[in-house]
């Protein structure tokens, strides 16, 4: 299962078409007046335009590395956010047990893995700026969804709750000291992640960059028809176009991959992800739901369950 | 032993000779045009062409250092998987133990460390979207395979099966607590290892770069022989073929290894390295399996065999 | 909420105006003198211009991404430690708790709490050499404000202050040892923030390289005309007034992003993220308070809150 | 004292004489057959052989960067084994006591750092596929060395006995459980460290890259003196040969340094590495040895040697 | 406070004094040769000028960034190093307590804070090759000043020292278990940081590279005027020394940032480092001291202290 389908050639095409579009029109326009002889002007093209090409090509290396870099640590982070997710669920599985709170144990783990699954939904949605309640409630309880109600981030009350539900559980002897540590810093990773995806979000890539390679790019297309149009009349009308297009293109993908989380289709894909999750935790949690009824039923055949 | 002999270079070469095939005929075809007379154009190659060359080396640059990145991570996960097994193995010899049961302790040892080597064939498998179930049978036993035929994702399965074992084993006094978190967290590496080779398998590299590449090679292409046959008449053919299918070869090495968990030459050698830790885990869980039967003989001589 | 606007156009701009006026006058006076036939002296562009254009667009792409290296990873600094301040008031509220002393843990958490939340500010305020006391006195009681001022770093004087009233909830029994180890190891990720903001701070970009940027540039610029004015006349004064002024506007950049801790628009924003650092962490506080009292009230309700 | 002396020029040299007496034989007879009018064909050194050497540069940055970075992984790698190796020895220093057992407590310990100075022998052979056993059977008794050469795998065989021995220390009260766990951690390091030579050393480097670099070098060879001896005539020749050479020479030097657990000169000084922890190690050591046995005799000066 | 004045630009230029001079009488020669028709040559700068220019400016962005990184790196240790003694001397601050003991407290608290400030000042010496017991023997009895200097390796001796005191104190009830692990894994951290500088101290940066650089670059500066008289005549001597001393400049700063342990003025600042932690720590140890005695006698005023 592939997590998303390629990006739209379309789409990309799209935002670029007011750009290309008076490229062309300067092409068109330059070139006429060239061609009867209306003005006439002629660039080497060996030199300002190589010289700007060279500019250009690092400036957009440097520009796509960054950008691309951005777009592959929100991959990661989502990654990391899969692995805490199932290792949690793991977690909470394995370390939760009293033999004598079977009911009360089998409770908190609900609770648990449904609130780390609201947890990725929440994130998702609180990254978009968009409401996350429809997709919660579905996981929490009324009074659950009240008092993360009255939080600004909605994932990081969940994660509170997450913590005091532990910190109980410790105090109810569910989990003993060193679980409660070790669930513990599994929230501290969760909250990591959050942070991180925050900060790719809320980090303006220095615009001026931006700037200078519009600036670099726009000069560079007003120079090539001086150098082309001596050699290829008419021709150098779509080579124009092509040559120009192709430097806005490369520099839109950049601002594209730049911010990884504004619902775009070079989005990160958070809900295909949550879902993935959502599926995997609730194969795990109701997996261990009916283990434990049928256990509590062949408790003496263990032996037979278990080895080889 | 190296883990994979070299990806045979007629197989790279094969997967471009389409687009070579294009090239040449085109380069012949406009070459003849011209040398006939029938068409002539010509385009002083420092221009157009250099400052193509410019941008494509540096978008391939770009394109080769993202796709060996992807490539050697691939690589580096499966070392750490490596890691992981044999330290998991270590502790599950050195951590479990119990004078009381020394036949719990062998039956857990074993369970354990042929479901770690189920885990890395099932993971190979889960990768490449094949069958896990003919290479792990061998490892499971029948309850087992039947508990994780109910997953969609059997790695993480066996991972579950992993914990619940390491759990009852604490339950049962074979290992400690701190030995129980110790093991948690191998299994937690194993488990940001397995997310980490899904978010390689699963994230559709930018596919616009690989567009825009193309375009650009073929632009580039396309005013090449303008340039040459001035110069070198029927020689340019040659010239034109080989600059021509060297961009389209590093291109297209690119998107080889971009993808490493494909099933192609390229690919990261994971049933080799599933093969590999077998050996050893076997090697590590045989031997002490001699080992403890030797000890329970000759406990008395221990210190003979210690002391230097 | 974006943590800031972009940076300012003009702001930028205004900081090469003097570079820029000359490069002005000099072109002008330079093309006055060749098209008045005083001055008359051609170089081909594709030559020594072109030669030091690789050059100093090598030279800036390097110096681009160092200083983009630092910027980014003043603000990974701060995002972690907007994490861990999180962290550390969840730990807070989940790990302290002693039923007989409900007082003594609420003063305990509030201490704690709003330590940390002056932390921040004092670190802000510290690295921007400015008087942290107007920020912090509101968090901090007399005593503890008088404390800090007898040492030179604030924040590692706060830090200590957590450390030793940790130490002190340990010996009453607030909270158990591992969780002191655990609280004290988030001070140690708080100290090295604080230490890697120091580090960039106080480490001084190598000038060399911006000596030979700026180098080159001028050699460049001064060059260009003698390249220039042949093909274009006057035409030629606004080209190298773009040209000269986009390197020098790129060069200027790197330096701005490579010191982060400035207080310039350029800068990591501190201010803010410790604002946000202190409305999360208060609201997770009063909630908290709120809580605690409502369980008192409700302590035989607390299973209908928590069960779904 | 510097680890290794500097690659010897004349052995890389060495390396490319053959490719370089092509070229030169090439350059010689292309150039006189061009001088004595036999064979006349002129092209531009601006367009294919600039565009060609641009491609060069490129690939060859991508090429030597991706084996620098291996080669310094490489020597990250052994740095870390020496500080964890330090860093075991210290802990077997410092952890082991049991005032009841002091001389089981120094067997132990001198049984522990042995191996540890053996593991690094072994692991330096055993990367260079050589036989081992001359280098540790110094450092391991008889019984010992039979139990590693059942291995295939002789440094992990080790690293399973040091688990074996500490895991014995636990069960006999030498050790606490929280020492076991830390100390399995460095093991777990050590572990970490064999995987990472491991997968340099088995991982081919994709040779494609090899093949098309060298391709791109030896088309711009071709095409090279046509566009000099125009200009050059005979000198062009030692021309050709350093350009071409230079070329040649940046590629052999990636290929070098790409693997570098090969036994040659450019290799991680693993043996000098070895020896060096072997030193430091024996140093901690016998210096305890000497400290255990002045402690036991001055017990009660304890006070004098601590307090300042 | 900027822990460094800039590299002083006389330092550097003095440092290709020697190369520049032979540059400039080069250029002056074949200058003269040309102008007075003894010799006369010409070569299209576009040609192998451009190529050369091309190659050197790329193998220079490789050499300078692998330059920069270990120097960064250096810088980065030194960074973690402050942080690890600021953390170390909080735990010992904050772990250290024993109620009946305060006497054997506050001396162990001494001995560790002024050990750990000790241990920075052999670090530094021990790297720059210098002997370090000037420095060190202000914070040191005599006896443990005895013991070091029976070690080659000073701060790994202080090390041991550390661990063995705090094995001592453990066994003395003066920290816990937990505690002694949590002090040990700092231990750690410093052992890896001091590793790390050995790496890059001893690692001879491949040299090969820097002779590539060097042929390139003199190879260029060979065929350079032959490009430039005929265009410039006199003027192109500025020129060629220009170029040629920019290029020679970036290279050696690159071998200057390649070893920060040299004792020159591009060093890490290691000396001003270190003063800085002895600073810090003996604030936050007289600190404890006087807080200490205070504390004794207002035990009874511990809540006004504290409480808000």
């Amino acid at each position: 299962m592939l997590l998303k389908n390629n990006i739209p050639i379309g789409y990309v095409l799209g935002k670029v078409r007011h750009d290309s579009a008076l490229v062309a029109i300067y092409a068109v326009v330059i070139t006429i007046l060239h061609e009867w002889k209306i003005f006439s002007f002629d660039i080497p093209i060996g030199g300002v335009p190589a010289i700007l090409g060279t500019v250009i090509s690092l400036l957009l290396a440097f520009r796509s590395n960054q950008a691309y870099d951005r777009w592959w640590e929100a991959r990661i982070v989502w990654g990391s956010i899969v692995n805490d997710s199932r290792s949690f669920a793991r977690q909470v599985i394995t370390f939760v047990g009293n033999l004598y709170e079977a009911g009360a144990c089998g409770a908190l783990k609900e609770r648990l893995i449904k609130r780390q699954i609201a947890w990725n939904y929440a994130l998702t949605k609180s990254l978009r700026k968009q409401d996350p309640y429809e997709d919660i409630k579905r996981f929490l309880s009324t009074s659950e969804l009240e008092f993360v109600k009255a939080y600004d981030n909605v994932p990081n009350a969940l994660l509170k709750l997450q913590g005091m539900d532990i910190h109980r559980a410790t105090a109810d002897g569910l989990i003993n000291q060193f679980q409660q540590i070790e669930m513990e810093r599994t929230l501290t990773k969760l909250t990591d992640a959050m942070g991180k995806c925050e900060r790719i979000k809320n980090t303006v890539f220095p615009e001026t960059y931006t700037l200078y390679i519009r600036l670099a790019i726009y000069l560079f297309i007003t120079v090539l028809p001086f150098s082309l149009f001596g050699l290829f009349g008419y021709v150098s009308i779509p080579l124009i176009i092509a040559i120009g297009t192709l430097f806005l293109l490369i520099e839109k993908m950049a601002v594209h991959l730049q911010d990884p989380f504004e619902n775009k289709p070079t989005d990160t894909p958070m809900s295909t992800i949550s879902a993935k999750i959502e599926r995997d935790l609730l194969q795990m949690w109701l997996d261990d739901k009916v283990d434990s009824s049928r256990t509590e039923v062949n408790e003496e055949n263990k032996d037979v369950f278990y080895i080889l």
